[in-house]
């Protein structure tokens, strides 16, 4: 276990390095705090496809080939995709990403698929297993909406504590070769069930797996919050954060200071009507690669803690009367360019 | 990448081993004829809950603790979970496992899972990230249907093609510590769309994927079919091994002294009516836990190639006109007992 640290992280010994990524968003992303930072905003949310599931596949596929480039790689220097999205049975990446002829690692992490991704392509390089490998993932509002709530032709309304599913897609390249940001370590984090049963509150049912997470990450790597510049959640809204504050509060750590959401972040809620903020795989992807990295390439941030939260939401399983429980994946950024 | 070899394989410098595995399965794997093979025949198929879903989430629940018993370790000894299931958003598998307490990476390669899962945990254990894993999947016969086909109480009736899905769990405890069983290597598998839009005929829709890992393991590894005591795929059937012994006829290999399917095994698809064979994440698991292992623990297998193949059907998809792509992973399996 010479990679192994605490309870149950990761430090790497030779850390692999982002070397690109890239997001690509839809047309309310784009109007959003974070709109210029995108690498591409689509005119129409269908991306030039029929259906909402076909624009989520083209979402993943831009944002790769756009990190390829980026990393002067061709899909043939890439070893290894490790992806996933929210719907049933990964549609979104295997067609996405199907005619890329690169293996594939199907994840399911919920809304934590991002951070599940990027920790497995981390240990697959600083492994040795391969060179270069791709973590990616996405959300689409329309493809979500259908899946998991109603179908948008309903015109629902949605309570104050729901969330609005970003549509966007970010692709990451991890190697070997030296970069500006490495992946120091990783938390992979646990189902946490704290009996949620309210399928339009998911920063309620995230929360508990969240502090869960960075709980253990301080713990295993010795840390306290200030040792990071920033602890990043991926879409735990107004109402996650607070509830994740004051439970690690209780545990004995004060993060309020460097704590951040992506879901708070990519919206303006009061303009855009987004109520708790934004959700889902592709919230933490994008504003990793829009807002975040950039600050680490930079030196700007020297040490960032990632945690993509994913409530484990199922009709199946809601409609037969469980409970949402919640995952979160932590990963450890810092910056390399010395 | 000092563990890889070929254009996408993977071989272990320093290989983990198999500890344990157990086999959980439903009444009519039990009356198939590898029964008396399998650790638990449930008594029935509801293994005591209210719903098939909570099943096949106790399937998960029972094979994995059996796995942890047959290795002596108790469940804080088991660093990582890497698991999935059929159905949407995994909950068979977070629910199963969830009061485990182990962090979880959530997998979804369809019923190729079995070897996703099973690469995962190598490269976990051999990157010197944990000493004890757990790779687990399952699939439920009822809890199958309802998500992807009819629900049971419609009794269509099945065309010859189609194949039956198992119910069964298998899991398998990877570890650092010597055992009689390594992994010596593995070949991710690419997703490969032939065009097949036939939801009840899965067997054409994976067989091209099972052909292109195949091919690549041989060619990765410089091997012949011979080299191989068994080549063991997932679940193709009768109508899936018949194509996929004509694909790789075309590339040059003959496979079939050696081929083998778990699907074909499981049922004696003549008297148990189950036509093309048996399918399902929990086919090739609990085939592999009960009926290979125990042969390469001692030594009357000296290498096998698993090849896990996963159907990437999903009723949304496939309702928008979408073919069923296929996946198929492999892990190259080793008498170590000398």
């Amino acid at each position: 276990m010479a990679e192994a640290i605490g309870a149950q992280s990761i430090q790497f010994s030779q850390p692999p390095y982002i070397l690109s990524s890239a997001s690509v968003v839809g047309t309310k992303e784009g109007e959003g705090p974070l709109g210029e930072l995108f690498d591409v905003v689509g005119a129409d949310d269908k991306f030039g496809e029929e259906s909402w599931e076909e624009a989520e596949s083209t979402l993943q596929k831009e944002a790769a080939t756009l990190a390829f480039g980026k990393a002067d790689l061709a899909k043939e220097d890439v070893r290894y995709i490790f992806g996933g999205d929210l719907l049933g049975q990964n549609i979104a990446t295997t067609f996405g990403l199907m005619e890329l002829g690169i293996p594939l690692f199907g994840l399911y992490g919920a809304c934590s698929t991002a951070g599940e991704a990027l920790i497995l392509a981390s240990m697959a390089v600083a492994g040795g297993y391969a060179d270069n490998v791709l973590a990616v993932t996405s959300s689409h509002f329309a493809s979500a909406e259908k899946q998991f709530r109603f179908p948008l032709e309903y015109a629902n309304q949605r309570p104050l504590s729901s969330t609005w599913t970003v549509t966007g897609s970010g692709a990451f390249v991890l190697g070997a070769k030296r970069g500006n940001v490495r992946v120091a370590g990783a938390t992979p984090g646990k189902a946490v069930d704290y009996g949620v049963k309210d399928s339009m509150n998911m920063g309620a049912a995230m929360a508990p797996a969240a502090c869960d997470t960075i709980y253990r990450n301080l713990v295993d790597f010795g840390r306290k919050p200030e040792d990071y510049d920033k602890i990043v959640t991926g879409d735990l809204g107004t109402v996650g954060r607070e509830i994740l504050l004051g439970l690690l509060k209780e545990k004995g750590f004060d993060i309020s200071d460097v704590h951040m959401d992506c879901g708070i972040e990519i919206y303006d809620s009061k303009e855009q009507n987004t109520n708790a903020g934004g959700s889902g795989c592709g919230c933490s992807a994008v504003t990793l690669s829009a807002a975040i990295l950039p600050k680490l390439e930079h030196g700007a941030y020297r040490r960032v803690l990632f945690v993509p939260t994913g409530a484990l939401l199922s009709t199946v399983s809601f409609n037969e009367g469980q409970s949402v429980p919640g995952i979160a994946h932590g990963v450890v950024l810092e910056y390399a360019g010395e």
